[in-house]
């Protein structure tokens, strides 16, 4: 749970936006609520936060039709029912406000389907300037799991816990909750922060005491990271001044697992300065090191060659890096996981791969 | 890792199966490997074991022809490579298992892809009678986690850790390890086991504080369980005589679930007196309470219905109950989600639904 004050501010935003509403209202207006334009053509680069943000462009939701009336409607409905919930100090997913408006009286106001709930309260976000978690709505999938020398304090809902992620915890490591802002660092021998993509790579580290002889903490992404994940790996970098570097299969989509932890997402843009750690660095597995390490490695699809090809185009990764590597791949036209490092032995990753690419890059 | 002993055993089994073969070569007789046919038309009811277990028809894997040679031969590496890898007190990953066959110097035992490797490792398994977690092949996948009024030890490769279920983790719950032998249950005030399919509803139970309230262990299944979490619902029902119960969506596919949790998998019925708790019983969400709580459905699409179909042709499910159940649901033609109990209020399923029909089942 957040502090008693981030609620109130959150419970505020939420009634001013009401109140808006009431205003147009009675200045005789057609209600309507303004938002940025949400597509890849209107995301720019802030300099000042050195992330990708929403552009000036706009749309506008207006009552001036049926559905858009609804739209507000359904809007006002959940904005009371979020309030009442911060006002109660209870918490709730989103699947759960979809199926909670089946029980609104006002029948025009509940939603037709998850994606509608999902995307309107992604608007309040956007409108209100307000996070999810601050409005205590939940994210259906749980965070990842860390391990590394970090000492945290988590205020549960059962009261405070106090946590070491390697002493404290069993080989699984400590499961991130919900909302990480929850989370206060206490103590830490961290050097330096080392997501994973997957589950079997972080076991490899774990098992091979990486963590321990590197002073690494060893977030595991499991996939396209959480917004807890990433949100976490965002307040190490942030308030312990920690380097972040990124460890993911070598594809497309895991480029994508990188530029979500390191620029944001399309889809969350308005939340990249809560989201993104824009210094977080890759590590690897690089088109170069297939060609390097003769990795086992499997061709591209036809859809792995249609996502590079537009990675190419996105403005995150036009950098001469991204440019090479992209390039690079598609001419070798294959693609390797992580765990393809084994067929140079179960310790080549932290004997040798990890070491020599972590010095190059300035980290260790 | 597993203890001594058990590793021990393990690699003994493992050479036991390299001599037959060696003693098939001096007798003068074609090597060859008897398995038990992997079908479900091969999975017969085990009555003291209470599980499905594989029957009497057996296929050979013999060397006399290139590709079973073949076979055999890459048994026989992977056989090496697990014998010294318990030697050494080592684990590794099915995936990390087919990258390291790159490295090995016979290019006709390597592998051709994982899945070939994966097979391999389940032939040994049934074959030798050892579980692939005392080979110390870790599962890719990681186990659920755990929160209720249970106090554990975990043993892990930097030694051991007591962990309270509920005092001494955060909101996220206790993780379970990929090897859950390697915990030992110290002490406990659980009454019952409660298994929940999606993460909301877990979130849900937690925060509502169901798992204190009624000292129930909330175990996260996450969609089909991972062997971990299946492991450790066996050895809390069989070693603290826990009454063990499934909560999942209404439909097809999460009564599979239940199912694995409950009867084995065909693809693991060599493994069902490790992994199946046959007491388990299921609490819902029943196509019964679609109808007697008017709750929020979805059709059934066609995958659907052939999916529950299939399920009434099941020998795991040719109960009065699932037939009932299963032909409901094909007349009504509607599913229903966990988390649709919410159109009740966010409380009904704590305050209402799960004491209700707990008590039915006579868990409460």
């Amino acid at each position: 749970m957040s502090s008693d004050t981030t609620d109130d501010a959150a419970r505020e935003r939420l009634i001013d936006m009401a109140a808006q509403f009431y205003d147009q209202f009675a200045a005789g207006e057609i209600p309507n609520m303004q938002l940025p334009t949400r597509s890849k053509s209107n995301i720019v680069f802030d300099e000042d936060a050195d992330v990708w943000v929403y552009g000036d462009r706009t749309s506008t939701r207006s009552a001036n039709s049926a559905s858009g009336a609804r739209k507000l409607l359904k809007a006002i409905y959940t904005i009371d029912f979020l309030a009442q919930q911060l006002e109660e100090d209870r918490s709730s997913t989103l699947r759960e406000l979809y199926y909670l408006s089946e029980s609104w009286d006002e029948e025009a106001a509940q939603f037709n389907g998850q994606s509608e709930s999902d995307k309107l309260v992604e608007d309040l976000e956007i409108v209100s300037g307000v996070k999810r978690e601050d409005f205590h709505m939940r994210p259906e999938e749980s965070g990842a799991k860390v391990m590394g020398p970090l000492r945290i304090r988590e205020q549960t809902n059962r009261g405070d816990r106090e946590i070491h992620c390697q002493d404290d915890v069993g080989q699984g490591g400590y499961q991130i909750p919900n909302n990480p802002d929850t989370i206060e660092f206490l103590d830490h021998d961290v050097d330096f922060v080392l997501c994973v993509e997957t589950g079997g790579m972080r076991d490899r580290l774990v098992e091979n005491g990486f963590d321990d002889d590197y002073n690494a903490l060893v977030v595991h992404l499991g996939g396209q990271p959480a917004r807890a994940t990433r949100r976490l790996t965002k307040r190490l970098h942030d308030e312990l001044d920690l380097p972040v570097t990124v460890f993911t299969d070598g594809d497309p989509w895991s480029y994508r697992i990188f530029g979500s932890v390191s620029y944001g997402s399309i889809k969350s843009a308005h939340l990249s300065e809560y989201l993104a750690t824009p210094e977080a660095q890759f590590i690897g597995i690089r088109p170069a090191d297939i060609v390097e390490y003769d990795l086992p490695t499997d061709p591209l699809s036809d859809s792995d060659v249609n996502a590079l090809e537009s990675e190419l185009e996105d403005p995150r990764f036009q950098s001469e890096f991204w440019t090479e590597q992209i390039e690079l791949q598609l001419d070798i036209g294959k693609k390797a996981e992580q765990q393809a490092l084994a067929s140079r032995g179960l310790d080549f990753v932290t004997d040798t791969y990890l070491p020599e690419r972590l010095g190059e890059m300035g980290v260790l």
